[in-house]
């Protein structure tokens, strides 16, 4: 089995498909951009692309959102979270006095800002395409462009660099979500702990449009851990909505979620139901458990055909 | 077969049965009250009762909604509806002129009441059981209690009585809806303009309850033609709801609706699917048609087995 | 200060009336019907009125949700909960097993007749136009139309009979709201523990049309305590709905309520804010207090004008 | 007045800025960074900015959405909407032959590709941080680092460059919004035809909450353009949310939807009402006119007082 990534090598993508996989000697390879991971899935060259999509300061990841609201089906089998911990990495010898040029993604060095106006308050910023090829910069030889980068511990350790300082993102706590996509088949079986993604495409823009598609899971007693808002392409005010849900579609509050959205939307793209990474089985109301369903169909029968 | 109608002979409620039945042969008998009509179709005594529901004046008939959504079960099985005319009936020989005191049911005397105060202005009103019994009396041997009768114009001809004057009732289009109710059986084949009546029993009182249990008609695109509450009787505040819904119990839709209510509420009493009386077939939204729910079935079959 | 009830003398409503005033030299006059008696109170004739609103068993008393709903504007100013107890009254000297006949209104009886069978197994009912009417045909010379009466401990005490037997009802706890109406004027002072009465009817008939009516109320927190259909008489499934709701008309949430149901409805009849017989102060969500008002309000003015 | 936009120059924000203000001597300043521009507009350094909310094919920008809804209050007073129409500019001389690496933003890229894969099957995406210093590093000297850059209109004449193919981008009617920014002060005036903005962070994340946000506008008939969720920071799972709804702060059905979210929410951030940009004054229900919120206003006055 191959697996993708969103590389460059040293992402915190890649430290999640690593633990994920929890195989050392997995066939693992960095992609260029989320596009091409899920590319690669669908054409058969990857059997598998780790991907993020979202970040508990950041927030969702339009890349991988839009990626997987269109095309040929993709589906999702699992999810990793991981722990955003920046940490300021340099070539072996800097000390942290020397440091005038700090290299980072614009993310990283926006969860960084507050560390480095304190330790190095008169540090230029470089802007760099990845936290990682910040990294992978002071590791190739000649001049490099800064002095040392705000990036993953994993990309420190994969390009031999010295660890000035840990810890230095300014929101502690701050994690990152993602999502292991493969091509479309039987969804992994339910666990009691799991989650639906889909993407919905309303038939209208009409007013309380989103609120009626909520409903369907609200009326359910279904929990939506995700909302996100995508334009259509088509014109301003133009959405899909990427939701995320508590539970399995083999639920049978989940089924009659779905089959209503089904019912009353342009298009739901089923992307999976998979375990929740963190196990929490959320609550879930007497009158929706697959008990409360069976017992209603099963008294449905009788008075249908007594 | 053996049909009883809320007597006394010369009732609204006979002629509706009359009507239904179009049978000039059918045994059909008055029964004292609509307890007593219900009483013997539970016991076998009678096959079938024709009692009355609800009046465009008048309101919804408690007892009868009282009768059915308590006691063992019963089914409606069709409906009749019956405009409601008032005739001023008298003994033979009366004349308008001669009549001083009038005897109706109370409600029979509240509908006629604007009549009389303009053709009687010094009448006097003499209460009787009902507008049927206020006819019968003057067919009685002896001194009647009152010299006219504000009844249906088959009690007139039932008790050989002169019509003094037709539609004398204040509200032109007036009219009483009938049930024709049986035993628990298979409910009548869908017709597509069908009906279906309920007793919904809510879990507890809480706010918004009503409005959750009309949420499970509204989401799927189901019309109440009636909503009644009733005390259930343990305390002020406390209700059950007697509604009618367009619609067959066969319809998937109806269905859902059904179910929702079933895992949502204490009880459920299903009383009937049966034709419309006027054969109006409610707008269906597409959305809730049979065959969406059958795409959005086939649709849910796929993505959980693909 | 003149007031009227529900006549006839001896009957529940008198006794509530004579609770509420609390003052043995009040002028109270028994009326024929609610109708008359909200008649005289329009007219002048009367300054106030006691009538029957609802019975936790019988439900809705219709004909005072009628009078309430149409004709020039009343207000209820008060209301009164009086448990309903019957007793077997009959002429000094019966004895319980002389007891062949017994009279009574149908729900009387209805709400009795488990003693009866229990009690006086042979035992005929004898329909009245009232409970106290039934009593006091045992007072009156001549041959009575029974041998005892199912009515109010006062009848027994109003027209000097006999108590056979105490209790006599089904229904343990049964108890019946009484509305003490007068011409429109100024509410009575807000207690926090207050109820208001209106009549809606809405501008048509669409479905879900009495699911935005209750969300009205619900998006505001307030509770709604009895809500009852009453058709408009113009056809069938034509409704305006008498409705109870916890809360004053001068507390913030029931006047945004009040003006959403203003703006959406054909006719919003305000009926009254009045003190709760049972001083019970319902929850209010801290967001829909007063003070969140208050707040809201204040916000606002400084965002409009900053 | 000073005025800043999301720079470089050549941005089609500065674009969007020009048109709105409409005057050739206009005091207008590149900014690096959304951030950047509005922190200036904060410490007075420029009276406004223009900087991007969304883009129909890219879809909302957090960095503006995230510095609106967090640290001193702003205002939004004006909107500006720009058609995105891509140019392929090059050195003077170059032919679109030579081309082979092609420079952009990742965004513009991500826009051009099929135009690119049509015209210049071969050529390489080199990334820059915008696709105005794309445009702008073919006007620097020395070598450079792509032989032509998918810029706006406005880069290619700013920066001197030839234009080789115009309207290159794959989503015809691709069109971008812009906000201009102050420091809060009063809105502008009602015109009509207006859009209110606001953030909104909720009290908690139970289940149906985002339901309850959305009736506060529902139930006005208020409808809304854009809603976007965005991380509060705090962890996955907590948003708070960014919208736009039609109308303006003085409309009474508008006061009462932000007035019943600050009641519920724990916070209310009011950006701004401003006239659309497209002048089109959406359907209002005359239920919620301000003619109607006057009626019941007055009504309520009434009742209150009589």
């Amino acid at each position: 089995m191959t697996t993708g990534y969103l590389g460059p090598r040293g992402t915190f993508c890649q430290a999640a498909l690593l633990r994920t996989l929890d195989d050392p000697a997995a066939d693992v390879r960095p992609m260029p951009s989320v596009d091409a991971a899920l590319s690669a899935v669908r054409s058969g060259e990857l059997d598998a692309a780790m991907v993020p999509i979202e970040n508990s300061v950041e927030g969702g990841v339009p890349a991988t959102m839009d990626a997987l609201g269109s095309g040929s089906p993709l589906q999702v089998v699992a999810e990793a979270l991981l722990p955003v911990t920046f940490v300021l990495a340099a070539r072996p010898g800097t000390a942290l006095a020397d440091v005038r040029r700090v290299g980072s993604h614009p993310h990283g060095w926006a969860q960084c800002r507050g560390w480095v106006a304190a330790h190095l308050p008169g540090a230029a910023y470089v802007p760099a395409v990845s936290t990682a090829a910040a990294a992978e910069a002071l590791s190739l030889p000649g001049e490099p462009p800064h002095d040392a980068a705000l990036c993953a511990p994993i990309a420190a350790e994969t390009f031999g660099l010295d660890v000035l300082a840990r810890d230095v993102g300014d929101t502690a706590g701050a994690v990152t979500r993602f999502l292991l996509v493969t091509r479309p088949g039987p969804p992994p079986a339910r666990t009691g702990a799991d989650r639906t993604s889909v993407v919905v495409f309303q038939a209208d823009d009409h007013p309380g449009g989103l609120l009626e598609l909520l409903e369907q899971f609200a009326t359910r007693g279904i929990n939506l851990t995700r909302i996100e808002s995508r334009p259509t392409g088509d014109a301003l005010g133009r959405y899909c909505f990427s939701i995320d849900a508590d539970g399995h579609v083999d639920d049978a509050r989940m089924g009659e979620a779905l089959t209503g959205l089904h019912r009353t939307c342009t298009e739901v793209r089923f992307l999976g139901s998979y375990p929740r990474a963190d196990a929490a089985a959320g609550e879930v109301p007497a009158s929706t458990s697959d008990a409360a369903y069976a017992d209603a169909a099963a008294w449905l029968r009788d008075v249908r055909g007594r």
